[in-house]
């Protein structure tokens, strides 16, 4: 019997799947450590040694119909290129009238799949899970950054359309624009119960920067940032999300194998992924 | 002055300890990442970075009569061989009147000893702290596996004598078996105060995967899963089954030190192995 | 576009290839240091790194018609399924006229694709380029040890079908038994022509354990053994192989990526295979 | 632009700062795993990559007036002399009414700015948070080690001086001295609030030995510690310290590059440093 | 005393120096493994461990005139603006008649230092050592990427001026291009007497990828090629440059140290480094 | 059946043996990179995974008479007790006719068997495989160093003693010191053939610094040394001091386990030991 390569060993193909999961392996303005290319195929080669089953939920992932797309091709050293093909990527699976799931690479590619998004919802709002507010004008002279993510967010979304959680880093600047233009909430998940309620009606995109969970926990990432969340808040969070907003995406940023010797990370970011998966379907 | 080689540099000979500790270094059945083979070894070389007082409990190692009886030396490819040698090395500590401690090695190991135990106790209980439920029918095809390990058992013991803690991976036919046949608390210790009222009377053999620990404690095993206990957690809840049972034995399975680049891993299971000496004396 | 997780992303379909490449993820019985396991994977993983032209042979990869059938899912704990399982998929290559390539995995795989030759070529011979005879009898206790693999085989094809190269360690009795049975040249590639003027008119297997060469070269491996050939002398070595026999099928065996953590190993392992197609069509 | 090579990249000159911070590299007594030489240079390599901004303080370290004076050359295999040549250097900075910051190194190196200290402000108390209780008379033979160093600043400071938080290892020894001779607190910061108020009116050394953290959190130090406080608490604790006491001076000691692959612990490091300079100012 | 930060702990101003040495920490374009960025850095952090006397010359590094001038501030994610920052800061260099030496940094960087050069030395040719031919037209759709260099560098060069040495990697096209547009030899340095002389009376830029190197001799890189030189063939070939040709700068590029865990490959850039100071003064 | 934690599983006794290995784990004034106190332990642990038997010279090392006498207790922080120590427990076996092996530690711990062959052998000559020189006067303002430990036995042995081959590193002084004081001959083995002819009649003592061996093929050991000899060297050249001289003790010094990471170093060390046991027998 051959080995299945994808996630989870799905043999679910695009056209009778509702889920569409793909790999962006791009880390090209990651100015500090870099390696959340390597993020999504080391999830794919890992994820056999996963168990499929939720205890907690009672449900199998085999009951889910999700399909791993692979990993895009990106140009590295370019990024416009690079974001125009994840948007084209992803506005054909909305077109299809799907749901797609990104894993990343680093978070600057979470712009190219909101636009996507919000080509397809106009009403859309975002929930940001993360230790940094990716709020920054620009960085290093650089509009299109992971550090200023949020703010070209903005820039198409406009105002009370950005809520974030777990927020611990940051300049000042980016905390004096979240006071005007964002919902954010410092350190932890208070407030997403408001936030919710207050998104009622509208389209979301959840976006989960991993390193919004405690170094700790989730070691592997390019900036790891002490006093995150535990695993158990960010799944419950995420669940709190799914449960009472319409999600139409959602994506798992900024896993770094390269800073995860020991896999806990790897396989943290796979257990989120078998949970949310279940928890959509 | 020559270094001693021993764990904790222990320097008691069998015949005059009631404690016997054995290194049992095989993960032939293995399947995701091996490395527990390495376990024993490991403990024994770092074993002096510890101290040897334990100042919670107020006693030091010295105290306590234990033999450090060395590795097996097992036959890697035939799994047959390698539970008959254990089980054998465990019998002859058991009927010299003696307390067997095995370090793993990976979990099904636990099969030999249980049943030398068996063989010696025939009411015998097992309490069960891992992750994983252990109680696949058979795993890739092979009846003896350490993700079987825990229904081998069952064949042996029948009902009302498995009760698992902390467990929170298995595919569903798991659960479904473990809600007939064997206690199962999912993700703590919950119910072991009761467990260990109804266990009075009985002998008792307490298996320890360490993997039971959240894998940001103990980072170095194989098949890490996110949510588990804490290691304040752990230590209580054995202490309470060495105080409130008859234990005759018991293991700590499944440290893999190649994943434990920091050696937090290997230190967390010598501090568990120091407490538990000193409890147990 | 979607890349491919193929070796070397090859599209070529089973059907329209010659060439059939799979991996055997297995290593239970490996006594010391455990991982050749991941190699198929990570090799695969790693294979777009490589350029896929060689500049020594002219020919780009392109031009030669191989399939990656991926890996074998393999029995951990169960030796004897697993060798069964090798043997049937590489007996339907066989028996569909194209060339295996196995990427193993521990050495004692080669035990079973060597059957599968056998069953269809019974005047097989073998070439095997190795640092260690792996001619014992038994090992530790065991008869099918990648420790006794070429015993295995002698036992299938009796004398003056094994030709052995570059050996440079093994216990007294192998070297005993090599007198005897095999032709064993130590150290390096000295008389290969001689063998392969005495092979003319025989089907010949060409098993090539990668820790002949030096472990500055290849450092990843389970056994390395200092005093090996280089790169440039194992790729002339087996291409005069290549031009001068009738090779049936080969093998790469014993990467072990956990010891590889720069990757030149795998690199290395992967641009051998690149040569050896290349060179075989 | 050229990057500084300094802490955060500080241009503050020795003359303008308040605050002056360096490096003490030297581990030579170190006798389990060494590695504590690396954490200055280590931590000023880095420490452009975390955020100069403190969300919970509300403060940028651009506020903050430090001077980042580099590593002191120290001489291997000669403890007095690096004692005296670290205790000469402290001195001065004590002596240009400034506050200095010393970044271990192993532990012992304490004793010499605390003599320094103790030169300049002769009511000194120390409040020493660490796992390890160091109250040794002497260790493998020698006065003067990692394993002592409180016990050498005792026979300086004597009695009433010494108040130890989070300590969870030591001998039985250490702990009789504690009961005479120091203040010690078991595991966490229980009793701090207490201390502070006896220490009013007197100058306070803090030395943090960083393996007071759990081992989850700061896994790279030479002998981690299962059971320790979180990031947050030590953080508290110290900011109880800063604002409630009169601190001339603090350190942070026992970062341990080599066992932190991940890079976590230096992070956490980093971002303690930031905030105590926040705080400081 | 307060250790230097500076590479081989100059202290030369760059006044007074007729050597400039700068680091150009930078990767984005890196399509397979990254890591370069940290090279410059880790050489300057790691320089105080090596001799500074090269017995083979019989000179000490005290005897040389270099200057560090730190590591540029680059833009990450704008491959445009960060050649046109290392232009301008080489150019600056060459208009105060001094000798710039780049520490790399991917080898795209070389394309901004050789334009400097060509702006100041209108003659100038280029002697390339390297296992990559760096001849593509585009790569992943970019035209400026590591991949792409040295065709980037004829389209301002022009034939004639391209000598290429070591190359052992490329698709087909580059190797076409080569054979209308540049002198490539194979595999080694054969041939680089002839070019030497053919290059009398003009100036001469040299390039070194350190990837030049064989694997076993220089793993911490990108892209290992198995085949390449030794060190000692390689600081030889460039004694040869430095002594036959006017040299008017040289860099060292594509040393990656997250792939060089046990730092050899930092030792040998740093040792060459010292040898081709000494051997241009 | 219980595994030998001794060398290569040895279990012949001090009393029976003719030979005496020793460990001594201490390298306190290694002032670059530490990490040799783990070499004898991490080499007694990897043993067993070499074959017993040497293809070369046809002999068994179960036939040599050889006593693991295990590793010194010594005290990290006090060269001089250190020192005395080692003598002591040399001096101790040369009383017994006995041939003692110490494995390093960093090389300083030479002057303390040196010292006790000479009080035992007064014509005692020295010959030394090193990649340094180490005949500094003092390093860092230390007489007692790896760096000056060939200077120190100079002080007792005087002129025409110490006979120095595959030196390439170290400072002007040293050199000029050779020059005068002892046999030098750099890179190589070249003049070993004369100098065992000089040295006929004398006792010699052996000591080999493995960073003699070049850092592919030896990579871990504190400062790596482009440019040395290989595995079959070394072996070569210690064959000819064993078969030419009257060689009364050796050492193998400087392996550093944490800059091994694939193991291939302490696999070589244990080789070079395995030979060199049988040469000597």
């Amino acid at each position: 019997m051959i080995a299945s390569n994808t996630l989870f060993e799905t043999e679910c193909s695009y056209e009778e799947a509702k889920i569409i999961i793909f790999g962006a392996p791009f880390d090209s303005t990651t100015s500090y450590r870099p390696g959340t290319r390597f993020a999504s195929r080391t999830m794919r080669a890992e994820s056999y040694g996963l168990e499929y089953y939720s205890p907690g939920q009672g449900v199998d992932l085999s009951e889910v119909k999700f399909h791993d797309a692979g990993d895009l091709t990106l140009s590295f050293g370019d990024v416009n290129q690079t974001l125009a093909d994840i948007e084209t990527f992803a506005n054909k699976i909305f077109s299809d009238n799907k749901f797609p799931i990104m894993i990343g690479g680093e978070h600057l590619l979470t712009l190219a799949t909101v636009k996507a998004a919000h080509k397809n919802f106009d009403d859309l709002a975002i929930i940001h899970f993360d230790a940094h507010a990716d709020l920054r004008e620009e960085y290093l002279g650089v509009k299109l950054s992971h550090a200023t993510v949020m703010h070209r967010i903005f820039d198409i979304l406009g105002d009370n359309s950005i809520f974030q959680f777990g927020i611990r880093s940051g300049d000042k600047l980016e905390f004096e624009f979240a006071k005007k233009h964002t919902y954010l909430n410092l350190f932890d998940f208070e407030g997403l119960d408001e936030t919710i309620e207050k998104l009622k009606g509208r389209h979301v995109y959840l976006t989960v920067d991993l390193d919004v969970l405690d170094p700790s926990v989730f070691p592997g990432t390019g900036t790891p940032e002490a006093g995150g969340v535990s695993f158990v808040e960010l799944m419950k969070a995420a669940f709190k999300v799914f449960d009472g907003c319409n999600v139409v995406s959602f994506d798992l940023m900024e896993l770094s194998p390269p800073y995860d010797p020991s896999g806990i990370s790897t396989a943290t970011a796979l257990k989120l992924l078998r949970e949310f998966l279940i928890r959509l379907s």
